[in-house]
């Protein structure tokens, strides 16, 4: 039986003020093309189709259209759970008419699921939810982080009276310990009650993993992170993005990677404004850019003279040389010992051509033992 | 064959700042219990499911709810479309996995829809869309106005080869001319273009339509509103709510008018403050209440003193009598007659104790000259 796993597709994402939408549609048409090759007995979506709660239309649409060329189509049976980015309301709508093609959305979590079986390995889904949610619901008040209600929520399913008698899936949106975090994740909570030990899923024959967007973010045989569909921010520009083909055969794993490759992709380009202009580094010229210029002086306009070669630049930053921290450290030093006076008179010879008398010095001290000892009064 | 025909449920609607969720609710429930009772081979909703295109998070759980019980638990095919409140993307997802089920969701209107037909009877989904969707989409640049739009969407249906062969019905969102308005129901455009006439409808053998909430809005046996599914303003107080059942037997139309009781009505009372507050009206009591109060003199906090007895009061409004109204004429007159000067000593004696002197006098006058040639100047 062989599945692909995928997850955080974002549906909707908006990076530096540009829609992903177009870039999605493209890659998941790779994706559509993808499964048709491999032909998969089911395809698992592990949370966070939507990058929020109410996705603009296009993105509603990509969703719509992209599950049923896979499910409708195709006829793969497709088993998908919300993240923390999704509304498990908005999600759940319907989800009771697409079981009868195999199409197995969950968006809210609830304690009677009894997972789905597709050629004789078994899918649970466990939705994201916050532990007040499962505390409530399982009336259990000793739940109160991600770990111990993904604990409870692992112990019902493996209550189950024939579990583990065929393989076990665990498919699930949780910062699983251990996991490597990017900037374009939403932090599940403050501090480390986010998250969820990984020796929970021990029982697991496999378990199907979103949140994280690298997928490396765990190393284990039978605990996995796809990955994001695509790159969501400067911090994964240099992660492989890919699905994950999953086989499972007398109870034993292999995990395949599937490498997906954007039209654009989303990279990092460091050196002088003038090294960017040149010819070398033209391959990227329809990239996702985030420009590190390392000039030091002043620069004119270089967000639109990179634009006439980078069409996509979307963050540009200058980096700071040794030489400029010196500086900055011997400008601040050299302040530090002037006194109050010197300071506004060197500002006063720096904004003005008038004189210095000794009339504005007298006037200046005075205003200076005023509106300090008013400070201290205050 | 018998059919429900409903529209303009407007979940998540909120009217003077209150939810009517709970209310829709119940008398979604009355509705489920209307249709176990009759046992309708279909169900018509002829738009505006939802009151906007992003509905709360409560009113997605309860339409979902609702067509879960009537089409899955009922097993009643169910014909609905989008209307000028939905987002026609976001009504449209999943509709292709709902068919199998006999739930035919239209949010998109496309000129390739055949029609579905139920029992021998042929239904046609015809959602809101703007005239430039259909005069894109047919590319017919003739179209400028809802009546053109609709005429061609007409035509498009009646070339089905095979159409009037047995009963056709259309089921639409338009504002159908003749229909008299409510303040709760979106103007489709200003002037009369958004108006759609009656005898477009000629050729079908029943005509379904949502958008205007009262049920009489035409006077037609062949073409009807539904009318909405409870009061939605205080214009719509005298307004009978139901559901119409129509039965087509031989090409032939007898429609059933089946009333709906919410809850809480929505009411105007009219009286003094006095009258209203006596045991008269309180069977109204649990009613939503706009009060006109009658009274003529200053009443103090009349509002919390109506809650008291009437918690659901959502307006309240102080009629002007004959009396009011000559009072106010004859204090405008009488000021129109008066210096800028005389009108200022007036006003200085009502806010102030003190005593007007000529000294005062003057440094008006100087000061009224100098702003009102410094208003000309400007």
């Amino acid at each position: 039986m062989k599945f692909l796993h995928t997850a955080d597709w974002h549906l909707g994402k908006l990076i530096h003020g540009v829609y992903m939408t177009e870039d999605q549609s493209e890659i998941l048409e790779q994706f559509v093309e993808l499964a048709d090759r491999i032909k998969p007995d089911a395809i698992i979506i592990a949370g966070d189709l939507y990058d929020r709660s109410v996705p603009p239309a296009e993105a509603v649409n990509l969703l719509n259209e992209t599950l049923y060329k896979l499910n409708v189509d195709m006829k793969i049976p497709v088993v998908a759970i919300s993240g923390n980015h999704d509304s498990a309301d908005r999600i759940a709508f319907g989800s009771a008419w697409y079981k009868h093609s195999d199409l197995h959305v969950t968006g809210k979590w609830s304690p009677v699921l009894k997972g789905v079986e597709i050629k004789g390995v078994r899918f649970h889904s466990v939705p994201y939810a916050e532990p007040s949610v499962i505390r409530e619901t399982l009336k259990d008040d000793s739940i109160t982080s991600h770990h111990d209600a993904m604990k409870q929520v692992v112990a019902s399913i493996s209550s189950l009276e024939d579990f583990g008698e065929k393989p076990e899936v665990l498919v699930g949106h949780s910062f699983v310990t251990g996991g490597s975090t990017t900037d374009s994740e939403r932090t599940l909570s403050v501090g480390g009650a986010g998250t969820v030990g990984k020796e929970l899923f021990d029982s697991f024959t496999y378990t199907a993993l979103g949140h994280l967007h690298s997928p490396y973010a765990i190393r284990d045989e039978k605990v996995h992170y796809s990955g994001s569909l695509m790159k969501y921010s400067f911090s994964e520009a240099n992660h492989k993005k890919m699905v994950k083909c999953v086989t499972i055969e007398n109870q034993e794993v292999s995990v395949e990677e599937i490498l997906l490759k954007p039209k654009r992709d989303m990279v990092i380009l460091r050196g002088s404004l003038e090294e960017l202009m040149k010819q070398d580094f033209y391959d990227r010229k329809e990239d996702y850019i985030k420009a590190v210029l390392t000039d030091e002086g002043a620069l004119i306009d270089p967000i639109n003279r990179l634009r006439s070669v980078y069409p996509n630049v979307l963050h540009l930053e200058r980096e700071s040389t040794e030489r400029d921290k010196k500086r900055d450290r011997q400008v601040r030093e050299k302040h530090e010992n002037l006194s109050d006076t010197e300071l506004f008179r060197r500002f006063f010879a720096y904004v003005t051509e008038a004189e210095w008398t000794e009339e504005l010095e007298a006037e200046l001290k005075e205003s200076l033992n005023v509106s300090l000892k008013g400070s201290d009064e205050s």
